[in-house]
């Protein structure tokens, strides 16, 4: 196996990555300055020493506690949570949400041995008994592990005064009523709100 | 700025990957084991490393001559002339030709300052006047800088005795007459065979 080989090899088990891609790149490097290559080489190994998750929400970080759980401005009473740390980087985007998060780092998938106690669960229970929290916002994927994830963590606060939300289900912006699936028409219906 | 962040940028600068597949990418990076970094750039320094341009054919190689030009089993008296390295992988792919190659590493573009002296032409001339060929076949891509670049080869060899050929225009197999464009179906015409 030549180097060039190995490393579309590598390069195709990316996720969103085939064969012809990692081919493409692959030969993009050979024809690149030197330096390409080793900016990318040297971006990798020091992502992997540098990042670490936060020792309180899980959220990735390059300090021991992350940007957003060591800024007091914003909300304390609210916590989001969601299944990786990409999803706080895509909520942060939306610019719309000034509490904290709490990243799970995975679902609830008893076939595959993952149960609560694979997850950042226990955590977030303690962050939640020993913080000012008045709301958790569940904002697992709508699909069959997030939503039993959701269900899950609700049934852990039910006893509590926290109020439990979860991320509203309908048709997405800009959407097409004649494209919209059957389920996500359902629900639309189901949470439609007063114009 | 974060070592992710950097990581994502350096990413996306890589062909056919945009924002966010490299962030999906930086994540999974982030997610895996350290040695799929490691791995992976490790791969990176090698290949710029252990790859240098063949000295006969131009073609990316492990050793000094490739694997093509040095292998006597060969018909010699061919060579197919293309524009890239990966044009001679996909080539070698089809399993439809064992004659040789030679890569020119580009097209003619005047208006970009590239002129025959910066490709790969001048050792492709003095390859036929020494050697055994009897044909050269022009698979430069069906465009309009690599017809032109087609062109000028083909005057170059005008006066000998060499045949200059060019690969066929035509329908793609498995392709819709419905989907071809005007260019292609006129080329097809034109270049019709007997049944």
């Amino acid at each position: 196996m030549t180097s060039l080989d190995r490393l579309i090899t590598l390069f195709s088990k990316l996720p969103g990555i085939g064969k012809k891609s990692a081919t493409r790149i692959a030969y993009f490097i050979l024809k690149s300055d030197a330096a390409v290559a080793k900016g990318l080489a040297d971006a990798m190994i020091d992502l992997k020493q540098t990042i670490r998750p936060c020792r309180v929400c899980g959220n990735y970080s390059e300090q021991d506690i992350c940007g957003v759980c060591s800024d007091r401005r914003r909300d304390q009473s609210v916590i989001c949570v969601v299944e990786q740390p990409q999803d706080v980087a895509v909520l942060e985007a939306s610019h719309e949400y000034n509490g904290l998060y709490h990243v799970l780092n995975g679902v609830l998938a008893p076939l595959d041995g993952v149960g609560p106690e694979q997850l950042n669960i226990a955590k977030l229970v303690s962050r939640v008994r020993n913080g000012e929290v008045a709301e958790i916002i569940l904002a697992t994927n709508p699909t069959v592990e997030g939503d039993t994830t959701a269900l899950y963590i609700h049934t852990l606060f039910k006893e509590s005064q926290v109020r439990v939300s979860r991320l509203a289900l309908g048709l997405p912006v800009g959407g097409d009523l004649e494209y919209a699936d059957k389920l996500t028409l359902a629900r639309s219906l189901r949470g439609r709100t007063n114009f």
